[in-house]
């Protein structure tokens, strides 16, 4: 089994640890190629940002395909693309953010955020609309960290501080973490917090990992088939979005 | 007032006839001028086509910035790149979609959507609940004429039955047309139909219109602050998307 | 194109001042006449109040009616009358609170009300289901001063007070103002506070001048027919409401 | 205990039916007294037709509190005036629709409503939101049969049949009645259909009898406290709705 | 009329009090009957109590059944087992926690409850969505005691406080009590705070009992129809739950 | 990994196809003991099933807990006793249903659930508002045949039958099978349907793997902490429900 892990930024340092962390759960025989896009947004933090990631985005799914890759992880906690990749790709395709918003759903009452800046946290309110675990989420918590900033001791400070106050306040069961730049933080959070914490990289490298054991795929008789394929190809083929 | 008003797709027949309805409804003063990106989709009928559209539709409102326009319409009935486009613009963005499915909320209990693909009406529902509107669509209804060929006369025989069954089945209020090609036919269906048909792209005009007419526009101190403007600026001036 | 903007209490300034705001912002070849019920309660405070106004509210449309208005706003934030005026006019209907909130929506991701007294609250919140804005609504401020109290020079200060702390604690995007008596405070009101701030009256004025505009009106075919025409025109010929 | 069951439309014959239907149901020691505004719409079929009715209401509650009734009924599906009436008794006051469907929430997983006109569906379906029964009501069908023309066999025989037809379709484990006009039929409905028929006016009655029993009352420290008392009392004293 | 109160926990002392709520409420001619499981948990603090519970109250079921009773209460806050328990009477059964719920939406815009333990605090919100009162329902308060120590003085000292903080931090117009142990305090607390305060015993018992009174009982065509009696007839004769 | 598969009825025969499924797709190193309590409802048809077969499934769990497992799988649609496993158990806990429609819903816009007998479908209903997935579960069919019927192949026929009707009227793009009894029939109903199409017992048989090997189990600081041991302990050990 191959599984191609798409980082939609284009920080190279970013794709090795979710690469390594996707690996690190990843059952027996199968395959993790952590990627990311050639151009893009360095670090995907508006709107705008995402938007303008998802053609690169697209761009290895569609080289995915030709290779042969069997499922795809999109690993950004906007889950951008997400939709699109799904037409594009034969094998399933899990956002971090669905991943990992579902995965907390199965550990008691409700789960807490813990994300970058508080510009982004209106996007993830959104997606819990969109994934059904609104009533499940119980706080979006912004530690006001860039995503480039991840990696400072201050960081790991004020992350693991914004998730004491988040389970304080919200009597929360779960913390997810709403970036995939927080990937390598897991376990030492959930060790000092005594309390599951859930990344999405792992959460959907493993989901779509099931999926295809289980043989389950996108749906590809209506919404989901794939759409006209000289069009897209054409666009995806000739300008690779920087 | 000068307002510019997009057409997501590169087909510029489309593009003339949006102008030509945006225009026929703009208040004296008001300057319209449509446009579309270079490059992109010639139609968009698919979550690839509307993601593969987006940065051509944010070139187009970074230029519209440099030229000093007032605001802007987004002339596809998905309101492609949307939110990304409230970041870059200081004066307000209005989709033809939000328009066209909040304005019809003034005309009674209900409305009925008629669009093109049935492929497109799941994204049409995803945009009934994030505008508010779900309980008040009463139906979305495709008849199944791909967005390039709106023109022909059984086109809009098709779409005026369309609309009748709507109306039988829905007991809705009025009727909104899911896709900017078909805002010419908004007089000639509501003559025959007997209610109101909303058209997205002249109800938007007219929206972004009030907006700069009573001074609103995006709230610019959270979410929809200039993202980060080197980054952006960046992608969007060295690589056009095809 | 003659606009009849109904104050729904009798209290002859707050009519002037209302009709003032309301051409402030009308286009030109618009006609506003600003009115009030002949009797009626001097201000809407409670339900009982809104109960009471009614009446007057439906005679101003019907003599409307006879006058060949092309459409009407009623200027009061908890809409009396709305549903029933809808049946009754020709043309189109637009209430302030929902003019303003959803003309709120168009401007990022949400906003809050501020309003008069703590016991209008509860239906404002009704409103903000009714509408399809309450996940925009991010909060409803009372700043407990009465509607004939508005004028005072404390008034202003409490309103923006209550404004500013709304957007420290909603993290909203734009003001709703939550009465018919601070429209004129809104400009003054979003220089100071750096954000847009919606003012029911002029937003619903120039919403029923688009609607109009487009052709649109109230559907008739269902709901919203004209209702036993000789019962209701009895009622409100013989017994205008005190 | 002294109820005042109001009978919201002037038409005599049925304040009787109303007054007999809710006396066979009250506990001993429970005077019930039906009544009806002296003037106001001889049906109730629109929302003009519900406004109007509404000052009738009120004026009868404002004559039980000076009589010293210990709780209203309002019999008229459309529950008009309820806010305003809950502000203006010490009493409990209950309105008929939200009796008949919180009662039918005991009964299973769903009931289905058999009303009047289809123009009042919409209405219901509002109604059915406000009280937390969207849920579990399964359906609403309307007989086309006027108010007034309810006594009828043939009137008899469509809601019967519609009943039959709502539970068919919706799966319903019980009918509620649409319209106190029908309170007469519920038992042979009963008998006929094989599942329960629930009436409003019966529904009603007894709850109100039931708030009494419990010494529960509306709350009068907030929204619904007193309103300003001479504004009321003199629009109510002063000008008798026709 | 004989209704059965199902005290779901074994504790002796609270079946004893919660029949005396239930008799003092009654109407003439009502036979109440408080009871409780042979064997069961001594208080119901969590999941796993609510679940072992729950063959001890169908066992009661059963042979109220045989006994002819006319309906039932199941008097713990949770309602466990009601569904089940739906299925194998014949008469209605009334659950208090619904019944306290729903009766407390006839009195405002919404109230507050105050309950025993905030690890119930979860399964009490969840009651609120599955009967439709969640926008009703302003707040849940634990005061942390647990069921078996409601009888202190400090109890009734910290349950007063809790109500205190309920109604001024919600705005609510009424107190709903979380559990069949606070019955008897139930006029005291009202007598106290100014605003009705329900409690759920009684108000199911008056609940069933007018249910009965207007011939209305669970639809047993469907979801509801008597299940596989020999199956269940089985396991409830010959396994009694300790 | 131990991992227990607990079928809440009875019989065996659909207790080891249930433990074959759940096999054959446990990853390497994964151990899978399938089980049932020793007495309970041979068949979970109704809501009293169900709730007497919860006593047992928590016994399951109980004897788990002492054997050392490290997750658990409740192999029965309705999910009976999920609360109180999370409760007992220190690993996670994963009810079929549950499992079968989160995993759906990474497939495309929505599912259908095909299932067994027409009164069981209410509580599907409820479930999926439980679970977030109301939205994507575009229907839910059930084919009349009880849990004990599923092995003619009638039964097949009929299920083939009701998939093709739900994909047909739902437009869903995969469908969730109904029944543990069904967990067979899955990979021959995808190759005839040509959709994905999830038995729970699989899905929820890999989900609890990945929990595990993700480290992440119930929340243990607040709802779900280990309840009063004493007191569930005697329960469960002295009265083994029949």
């Amino acid at each position: 089994m191959m599984l191609k892990v798409i980082n939609p930024n284009t920080t190279a340092s970013m794709t090795a640890k979710i690469g390594a962390c996707a690996r690190a759960v990843a059952g027996p025989g199968v395959t993790v190629h952590a990627t990311s896009p050639s151009r893009g947004p360095a670090a995907i933090e508006s709107h705008a940002d995402a938007a303008l990631a998802v053609p690169g985005v697209l761009e290895e799914i569609a080289t995915g395909e030709t290779a042969g890759y069997d499922g795809y992880v999109i690993a950004c906690f906007g889950d951008p693309g997400l939709q699109a990749a799904r037409e594009l790709a034969r094998g399933p395709v899990v956002g971090i953010a669905e991943a990992a918003m579902r995965t907390a759903s199965y550990l008691g009452r409700g789960f807490s955020v813990v994300t970058t800046l508080s510009r982004t946290v209106g996007q993830a309110r959104d997606l819990t609309h969109q994934y059904g675990v609104a009533a499940s989420c119980l706080g979006i918590h912004a530690c006001e960290i860039p995503v480039l900033g991840l990696e400072t001791p201050q960081a790991r400070t004020s992350i693991l501080q914004a998730c004491k106050e988040a389970l304080a306040n919200d009597g929360s069961d779960a913390i997810v973490l709403g970036c995939a730049g927080m990937a390598d933080l897991c376990h030492e959070l959930s060790t000092e917090l005594g309390v599951s914490v859930i990344d999405g990289v792992t959460a959907a490298t493993v989901t779509v990992e099931t999926l295809i054991r289980l043989s389950l795929t996108t749906g590809k008789l209506g919404e989901f088939a794939f759409p006209d394929r000289d069009r897209v190809e054409a666009l995806l083929a000739e300008t690779p979005l920087k």
